[in-house]
This record gives C-alpha cells, structure tokens and sequence, in this order.
C-alpha cells in the first residue's frame, strides 16, 4: 500500500533544470511519480505547467519527499497551513525548525500566501500574528521567547529564480564556469551596462571592498565612482578603511608608492601612524572635517553622503574608531545594506563578501570580482540567479569600469 | 661639514644578510661610511663583529639613517635613554611614537637595557617605571591616558633573528621560495620531528585551524593529536567547531559525509541544526557532558582539558555561544595564546593565521600548511626566523603527519 | 509555411539533461516543437522515451536546429545516408566536412549504421566502403587525397553518455564542482577501487605524469605501482623521465634530495649530466641493462615491460634518445596508448594530461589529480560522463593511493 | 696541512649579495678563508674589491669550493687556461664537461680570455681554436665529435649580472615577491617606458604569446602594437594563431564571441574549421595574400613582416602548415629569436615562456605577465637580473600597454 501526493510545477521548468532536479529527487528519494499534466511551453518566452502524482512506500518517506521538492520550488497542489510553534527560550528555536533559502518564499497562513520578508538563507521564519500577518526572517540569536517560528515542511513555497538562456538583460551573459580566459573589456562593459541600468531603474549600488583594491592602485578610481553616485553604499573592514586614509596622508598603502613604486623609508609604520592620526581625530568624519583627510574613498563616502559600513576582523591593526568590532553588530549593519541594495559589487574580498552574500536574497544581482578563481567560484556557489564572476585584476578592472561609466557616457 | 654617528654589528652579520642591508640602508639615505673594525667570522658557527662610522649630511639625515639601520639590528656604539612621552588620552598615542617590530627589542633606560616584553609588531612600547623598571608592548587601543611610550628612534636595540643556513636543528631545511613542488613525505617528517622536539624541550604547540580541515576529512586525526597531547592549544572560529561537531552529530560536514561521499538530503541544513543544538545546551562543554557531543576535535579539547579560543567574523552563522564575537576581546584571547605557544601549526586558514601571526615574536617556531601558494607565501612573508612554509592537501597532511608521530613511536 | 522533422530520445534522457538540452537548442534557434509521444522512466533504472516534431520557418532553419540536435544525442526518427565526399588533396578535407565529438557515434550508410571507430574529438569521419563497410576517424593531417569524407549533418546519430545519479560503479561519486575542500582520503579510496575495479576486468590503467611527481616525492611509490601491475602504461615528457632516472644516478631531482631536502652542491647540474649519461648509453633501456639506471619508474617500465610514451617539447633539455621529438609522431603514439587505455590517471601535468585526453572517447574512466585547481576544472570539462577530479598534493596522493592497492589488499 | 687558492670579487660585491654567497659556499663546504684586501664601494655608484685566501684540507675540497665559486662570479686571482677534451661521438660530451649558467662567462685559452658567445644554460661551451678563437655555447644534441669541449673548472670566469637598488633605469622597479596586490597602473606604464626605451636605443622587442591572450580579448590591442612596431618578432604555438584567425574568420575565439560574448552555434567547430581553411590555403603568409585572413596579429605579422615562430606542441589540433613539429628543430628557430631579442615580453604562457627562457642569457629584459602567480614565480626564478613580473589579466594588460604606447605619446 502506498501513500501519494499530487504537486505542481510551473514556470521555466525544463530551461530551468526544475523538473530534471524533481524527477531526480523522487527517484533518489525511493519514490515514484506519474505526470498527469505536462504543458511545455514552446517558445522561450513561454511558460510550463506539470501537475503529478508523487507516490512513496509510507508517510514518512512521503513528507521526506515533498519537503525536498519544495525546496526545489515544487508545491504541494493541496498546500496546508505552516506549523508555528513559539520559541521556548531566547535564541532558542523550536525542534524542526525550517531554516530558509535565500529564495523568494511564502508562508501560508489562516489559507492564505503570505511573502517572507528580507529573505536571506539560513534563517528561522517568525509568524506575526494579528488583522494582518506577517512572516520575516531571523537569525538565530536574535529569536525571542515566545516567537511563533515555522517549522516542519507544511505550508511553505520557495520559488527559486529561473536563469533564462537569453534575457535580454544586461545580466543575460557569462553562465557557466568561472576562467580567467574570457574576453575582459567586452565583460567590464557588460558590468557598466547593468550598473548603468540598476541606477536608471532608481537601485542602488552596494560596493564591498577590500584592501587589495587599494594597494592594486584603483583607489582614485573608485573614489571617482562614489563621487559621481555609481556607489551608493560601501561595506569594508578596517584595513581598507586604513590603507585608503594611508594614501591620502603619506602617499603609500601598506608602505609603497602607488604611483611611483617606491618604498619610502618607514614605509611599513605608515598604516600604524594612520590609524592613530584618525584615533586621535575622533574618527573618519571627524578627520575629513578637520581636513586631515583630504581624498580617496572614505573621504568620498563622508562628503558625498555615502553610507558605509566598516565591520571588524581579528586580523585588524587598531582597529579605527568607526570599525563595528562585535561580528553580530556588524552583521546586523551588513544586513541592514544588504536588504537596500539592488546591485552588489564584490571587490576583491572573500571574507566581507561572504558576509554580504549571506545576508542577499537570490534575487540581488551580483558581480565578483577576484583574480583568484577558487574566490569567485565559492562566492557564485550560492543560487543566484543574478550572479556574474570575472577573474581579473582589480587594479585594472576599477579603472576600465570607472572609464567605461564616467568618460564614456 | 658632515656628522658622523658609530654603530655596530654583531652576530652572523654576512649570512644573514645584516651587512648588506646595513651598507644598503646608508647608500640609499645619502649617507656614506668606513668601516673601521670588521671581524668575520669564518667557520660557520663563529660570529662577526663589525664597527663603523656613519656619515651624513645634516643631523636629520644621520638621525633617520641610525633609525632605519637599528629597525635592522644595527645599534649605535654609543647608546642613549630611550625617549618617554606620557600618553595625552586613552587610545591616544605621541605624535612620533616608536612602533615596534616583532623582533626582541631592548629599551635603554637609566642606562640599562631593558627587554620589552610580549614582542609583537606594530604595538606601542610602554614603559613601567620604579625600583625595576618594565617594558612591554601595548596595541593602540589599550593605551591609557598617562602611559609613559617611546617615542622617536633613540635608545632602541633590536636583534633580527638570524637564518643559519645549517642550525641542525628541526627547522635547518625549507629555506627559500614556495611551491608545491617540493618533496611532500620528507618535509611532513621533518615537521612532525620539530613537534616532537619542542613538546620533548618542554614546549607548547598551538594548532590554528580552518573549516577546510573538516571538510576535507582530516577531522579524525587531527582529534588523535589533541587526545595524545600533540596539541595543547586550539585557535579557531565558529565554522571550523559547527562542521566538527556537524560531524559528530549528523555525519557530515558542510553536508556531506566525508566516508562515504554522500550528500544526504537535508544535508545542507545540518550545519545550522548543529548550531541550534548547541545553544539549546548552553555550549560546547556542556554539549560534551550531556552526551550530545561524543567525538571530534572539540570534543577532545573538553575531554583532555585543551584551552581553546573560538574567534568570531562576520560570515559566521549562528554563532556558537563559545565563539568570541568581539574582535578586540578576540584578539586579547588569542595574544595570550600565542605569547604562550613555542610552535603553531597554522593549518588552511589564512584569517585565524594572520591574527595569531600577527601576535607572534619572531622567535616562534611556525609551520604555515595550505594548498593556495598565496596563502602560504603571505604568512611566511613576516620575518620569522622560525617559519616553514608547506603547500600541500590538509586532508593528506593531516593524518600523515599524525601516523608519523602517532603510529612510527 | 513552415516545415518540420520528427526526431527521437531515448535513454535517461531527464536525469542526463538531454531534454534540457533539447528544448532549448530548439527555442534558441528560433523553432518550436510539440511533443507526440513522452514515456518517463519513473525509476532510477528505467530509461524515458520521448518523440517530437521540430517545426521551423525554412529548410535552413531545420537543418540548423537538428544539427544541433543530433550533437547532443537527439537523431531523427527517419534518418537518411551519411553525405560522403572524396578528399580534394592530402590534409585538405571537403568544405563541410563534420567534425567529431569524443562521443560514441554511428554513421548510417546503405541505411545500416556503422559504429565509428577509433573515436576523439576534432577528427574527420572516414568511410572505408566495401563489403564490410567501415568508419573511422581521421585527424586532418592524415586525410590522404580520395578519403570518402562525411561531410554536413545527415546520417550521423551521436551517444552522449549519460551520468546516472548513483550508478552504484566506483565512479558513482564526486560530481559536481572542483575544490580542495572535499575528504583527501575517502576520494583516494574510491579511486583505488576503481584501478582495482579495472584490473578486474581485464582493463588497462594508463598513467600520464609530470616531473611535479617526482620532485614531490612521489616516484618510489609510482614506481611499486607499476612494478605491481596497477599502471600497465605510461605516458610522459622528457623531464619527467630525466628527473626519475636523476633521482636514480644522483639521489637528487631538480637537484634536491627528496629525502634529505638537502639540495648539494653542483645538484643543479644532474639533470644534465643525466641527459649525457643515458644519451652516452643510447637511451633507457640500454642504460637499463648496463646497470646505469638502478630503479625508479622508468627502470620498472623497462624491468616489466609496461611500454612508455614519452614526448618532447620546446622546454625539453636534452632531450633523451627515447624522446619523440615530432609532435605529430608524438601524438600518434599518444593516440595508439589512449586508445588502448580503459582508464587513465593524469598525474599533475596539463601538457601531456591534454594531449592524452584530446585522443580519449568520452567513455573511457579519467581520474585527474593536480594541486592546482583551474588545471583540474580545465582537464574535466572535455564532456568525459567518468572523469572525477582531484584537487590534491600528488607528493601525498600516490603513496596513499599506493598504501591503498598494495599494504591493504 | 692545509691547501689554499687565492680569490678575487670585484663590483657591486656586498649590494648584490656576492660576498654573502661567497662566505657562505666557503663555510657550507668546510673550508675556510681570510680576507686579504676588502675595498668597499662606500658610495652606491662606487664598485667594491676584495681578495682573499681560500683554505681546505685537501686538493679535492679546495677544487669543489673554487668550482662553486666562481659559478657565483668569484674567480682565482691566478687563473689556468681552460680544459678542453673533444667530444668522443656526436651528441656525446666528455665526462665532466662544463655546463653553462646564462650569465656572461669567459673561458681563458692560451693565456687570453675569451667571451662565451650565445650564451644560455645548461648547454657544454665548445672552443674553435685557430688564429682567433672562439668559444661558443652548444646544446647537447648539437655536439659533434670532435668538439673541444670545455670539462671541469679551471679557466672559466663567470659575471652574473648585478642588480642594483637604484639603477634610475626602467627595471629599477619592483624587485622582490609576485604579488597582485601591487598597483597595477602604475607599473604597466613602467613597462610602457621600458619598451620605448628599448626601442629608442634601437633594441628588438620579442612578444611570447599564449592562446588566453586571444581569449580575453586582447587580439587587437597586441595587433596594433606589431602594426605600429612596439613588437618585432612573435613567438607563439599553434593554438594561438588557430585562435587568432578563427576571430577573424568567424569573429570567435574557441568558439565565443568576443565582443558580444555569444556562444554562436557551432562555434565549438571554429577552430578546426580554420585550421582547415588554412591548411587549403597551404600556410598562413598565403591565406593573407589570398585575402582569407585580414586582421590580426598573424595578419599585422605577416603585412609588416615581422617574424614569426609557431612551435608545435603534442596538444595542438591540425596543425597549420606554418607549425614546426619537431621540438628540436623549434628550439632552434626560438634560440634564434631569444638571441635577437633585447626585451621578451612573456605574456600568458609557461610552455612558450620557458622555452624562450632558456636561451636567454641574464642580462636581457624579461617581462612576465600571468594571471597565476606560480607561473610567474617559475618563469622569474631564472636568475636574471633584469626580469619584472606582473600578476594580472592579459585581457586588460595589454590595452592599456597599448593606449599607453600608443595613444599617449
């Protein structure tokens, strides 16, 4: 005797690999299935539609089933309502908890879809109960007693985004592996286009930096960018922040001459001596009013009212007194900036752009930037359907992009 | 009309390229120089001594080129006091303080030499007067309004570790550049005689470690290690203890099974089930005495009483409740690590390494072990005299090294 | 008006993608289809059916889409006879000639389909007609003038081989991306059973090396593989086998002692002085039977008659007399050795690894180990449905590989 | 008793790190020394001397120091004539011949020294006496019988080249590690200025091309530099010319568009159909003259004659007519070029590369431009005093050189 269940597909099932992911999680799963409807869509433009019948050995395996299915975007036809069980302590979340997707998701709810908002993965959901119900994400330090959070697999719809072969889009190119043997011009200009597009649109621009940015020679660059409003928002660490500050003040970062090559002398104390100028201003702002700072990025993000988060590492020299150093705060702020964004920049940091990452819905676009491909491969590893990787050097990759968006309009 | 200053070198001041620094240094400033006492040293274990007068132009170019000679081991033959400069605020430093290196340095005081204590680069040295007075090093956000700090270049000695070409000892090989090229066996039974040679003298190991361990199955060993005492010390973040005890609990790490291969279903949330588990029990040591955690590295660290320090970043999910999320009290936690440490594995992680790196003198032996030749080649580059570079597979390194120490007693 | 074609899949033509494929070759050429008949496999071990009409606006159209088609294993229901056209000259085929995948391929001619033999990827399809009719492959240096050359896009019908989920095989593993971070260990022991599966069943393992083996240790353990009938081939360079035979006559390889890692004075030198020493002997095998060359992988070759490749290049010293100077005569022996070969280890080299790979069918067993990843996802992305990847020191890999098939039979 | 030579070390002796050497050989092989005169260069334009007694135990010993010795540029204060034995067969050298470094070396005979002509390493040094005699470098295979060959180490004074700190020359720069955190700008107009200046002096500009160069889209920008002369001569395979002409045949490069970034459909067939295109035109000179190929860099290498080398390699597909298969025969068309050429820029291969490297003598400009930091660490680890090396994208790289040279003038 066996038990089934009938689910649905829809959308750019085939084009998507949906379909190809459901038949093999049934078939993985031990289960079997019968299509009842199967409607393709012909042209690319079109949609698909699949109802089946998904049938298994008992409800066990049945519920293993169809929770793995909809993680994959596929829904019950017959949904019922999510589970809320309250959160018995602070930080402590119910047993079976669902943990989230960075995918667009729906709780049902008294019979109704209601939209998770500020989708990141890796969350519990929390059910707001009252006239009209709400459904958010939340970390799982910041639950509270009492939270009503989602658990077990009922009631719950994830829509993973379709990456069509041909959108039209400025993001409509680059899929597939990550090389460094690509047409590098022809790729920045594809990145200007959508940055271009993003601004057109009213997004806003999200750069995460690090300091190799600065040492590689695109600092004036991309202080330019953020003049000229192409970045909106900046998240750092401290030693982007320092070796930025270190160029305007001593002409070096991290001890060389960008621009001539030269190590001066005492070179190598100049981060040191930086930090403890701007320790003893108050802080960046402070130092940019006093006229201690007189260029570059920071000073660029203070002028022109850029809103920056520079978030703390164990690693850090100082740090500066504007660096977040507890890591919960910071990513608090990282995600505050993260759910704002529409277009993300991750410049060569693996560290900040994780954290950034983690914090993005699949429905963000992104573009890595790193001249090492295990970097920008780990980074594109997350499901979005608006990633693009480009291994290439930084300190050439600013200044095309910077050309490409402020000289050539 | 020139000034003239005397300075000497001592040591193996031709084989550890002392002496063509020191003639450099004085060329590349404009000064000029006879050497007046020179006596090599001619069989490799006997010292040179050399005497001689720098000559400049002005007294700030004298000034500056004894400054740079003695960040060289270089030290005028004709010493004065050290200059101390009360600190005007907390975190505030002098204009011109003295910013150490991470070699032993010496402060002339009253006359006498005195060691500053807790060497590590990039600090303020504060002196502690009275009856006996003290140096020590103090980074720049534990300055105290009032701390006496050194300032300028006078009354500093330092003394660069030299690199005998031939030592004997463990860490007599693997001198010059990175690859992976090199003779992998040989090199890890190299290394595992210097760990059994300063655990014999006595000493502690410190074993600093990423999530990439876990993941690519050297889990089981490196625990070996821990349990028979290879490893008195664990420094690592929030990723590397989730996938461990991940392991334990469910099986796998980053959700897969490292025997097997496999990927459950469900696997990809295991991480943040692992995490839940453990803050419903209050953390990791009284996740080991309820019996929730039975096995691995942590557990071991709880087992045979091995301090450990868990350091907070911004990419960590949950995190633990051990995991230290303020980076500066991170930092404080893993100085008193590594002051303690005489040899740290530092094993695929380039974030944990560069912290600990970073609070270790010269003078500790270090064995850096990653695949990425970058990796290795970054931490290496800090001047330890002590530091062998490896590039090589954590997942092999691991349980050969541990079969060397472990099963060829 | 529009015209149409009736054409067929088969297999697992879901799990594998190929539908995907399909679908999508057809919208992005601008046709439309419908499908007429769709027979899921609803087990993991049941193949699908799937049969569709192809609609296009003109012939050209539809010739174009089921071109396409056909590449990817999907072939007209109603197929006619392969276009044969006579070769112009010697290394000049006809315009239009097809060019091959590295897939099983079939030929129909006199409405028989003839299986194509000797398949590789960038070849010509010749017709050998007659009673017994053949194909096989030519690569275009060696079209002579006359060669019946299948030109354009009918009558051909191509295999891809499909990578089923869990074929439950030793190579039913390690799909997906390349990266270091996965079980060392574990990934060594399923390849072992898979050498252990081939010997099996009669099969022959080619190994293709790199001088990086030899200087990372690896030699000893390479060459018990072979003396022990693991390796029953070998494919290399002229430095590769100047290394091993240098280890051999000097104790060095690149001039180190790969036990000691003691690097004596003149060592740079040996690998000359080896090159002069076999060449005085008049190759290997004479230096062999005059005891000059004692052991290593290149005395065992000799010693149990496995037969070696090796190939030269512009970077070659020397070279040795056993070195085939001519790419083309190279390659042919390269080519002769992968035919032949039903599993093949590429051992930390991508000249020769690409070499050996351009001549292999997708269906022959590939196991591809280097530290470097980018080589690794370059060797794998040839289409093989049984190449895993490795990313791992090879100074480790073999002796663990070797302690796998030999200590713990 | 003891034996004792006495030696001499003229120039920038401590700056370039010869006295260290010199110690250090000394003591590492048990003997020792006392300095006898020592002249320093007190100023960094002045040049140093120093002579000194050398004393070993035995003949033996004090033969391998000297040996060693001047191989570091220390040469015996009263020098022999030099050995000379014919070579006993074709490609057979005397036992214990003299294998060359690629520093300019001098071979004394009858009592005059002569230059060593062409020099590179690794090769024997032959001697055509006569009225005027000559010394010349011979690779192995190039030895006739006959030869006089120079053996052991008497009468042979080798000069490596110094680097100085401050040579205000264009390669004055970036000395020390690969990195790519180094301002990327800044040292390709570094570059820029240092081919000018070549060119200015009347030197030849030798470019070595890899296929990713064609790949990310700097085909045109390296065009124009041969078209306008920055390049002279090209050194190349035949992967980088198939992919040169495939761009302008079918505006792809291994199959992709590299403006758009399309993949049109049979695009994967671009590069075998060139090659065959080619091969019917009967070479590349011909395809040009015929109109089939009209842009390029063979194209610009062709219509301003500016030679090329294609050396063929066991990975190649076709290969073009104009390919040289035999790996011998291509060292000698590259030596010929290396020979010519006062600056080779290596860009984006280690095959060709290294080729080229080896029959450069030290004192030639070298470039190296990679994206992977282990090949330029390979490619720059040669000794040569006058090699920069540059971790980045050959895709931006080259066109900003080019609007560097060539719009910026």
């Amino acid at each position: 005797m066996t038990v089934s269940r009938e689910v649905e597909l829809e959308g750019h099932i085939i084009d998507s690999g949906m379909m190809q992911s459901c038949f093999g999680i049934i078939m993985d799963l031990g289960g079997s299935f019968s299509v009842q409807e199967f409607d393709i869509g012909r042209h690319k433009d079109e949609e698909s539609y699949a109802r089946m019948l998904v049938e298994a050995d008992d409800e066990d395996q049945l519920q293993s089933i169809v929770h793995e299915l909809h993680q994959h975007g596929v829904n019950p036809s017959d949904p019922k309502d999510a589970t809320l069980v309250p959160a018995p302590d602070d930080q402590v979340v119910p047993h079976g908890f669902y943990s989230t997707t960075n995918h667009p998701t729906y709780i049902r709810h008294d019979g109704e879809w209601i939209e998770v908002e500020d989708m990141e993965m890796d969350c519990a959901v929390v059910v707001e109960d009252g006239d009209s119900p709400q459904a958010y994400t939340k970390v799982l330090n910041a639950i509270e007693e009492g939270d009503l959070v989602v658990t077990d697999e009922t009631g719950i719809k994830v829509q993973p985004p379709e990456r069509p072969r041909d959108s039209g889009g400025a993001f409509g190119f680059m899929q597939g592996g990550v090389s460094s043997e690509r047409p590098s011009e022809s790729t920045i200009r594809k990145i200007a286009n959508a940055i271009r597009e993003t601004k057109k649109e009213g997004g806003k621009v999200l750069a995460v930096c690090g300091p190799a940015l600065i040492h590689s020679g695109a600092r004036e660059d991309l202080a330019r960018l953020v003049r000229e409003g192409y970045v909106d928002m900046l998240s750092a660490g401290n030693g982007f922040a320092v070796h930025d500050i270190e160029r305007d003040i001593y002409g070096t970062s991290l001890g060389m001459d960008t621009e001539s090559l030269d190590h001066p002398r005492h070179g190598h104390k100049h981060h040191i001596y930086t930090i403890s100028e701007v320790i003893r201003e108050g802080g960046i702002e402070e130092a940019v009013e006093s006229g201690t700072i007189e260029s570059g990025v920071m000073y660029e993000c203070v002028d022109n009212d850029r809103p920056f988060v520079l978030a703390g590492s164990i690693r850090d020299d100082g740090p500066l007194p504007d660096t977040i150093t507890d890591a919960v705060e910071a990513q608090n702020a990282i995600r505050e900036q993260a759910h704002e964004a529409d277009m993300v920049l991750m410049l060569s940091t693996l560290l900040h752009s994780v954290a950034v990452g983690n914090c993005l819905p699949s429905t963000t676009r992104v573009v890595c930037v790193d001249i090492n491909p295990a970097t920008v491969t780990q980074l594109l590893d997350r499901g979005s359907a608006q990633a693009v990787g480009m291994v290439t050097d930084i300190g050439t990759f600013v200044p095309i992009l910077a050309e490409q968006l402020l000289d050539e309009e």
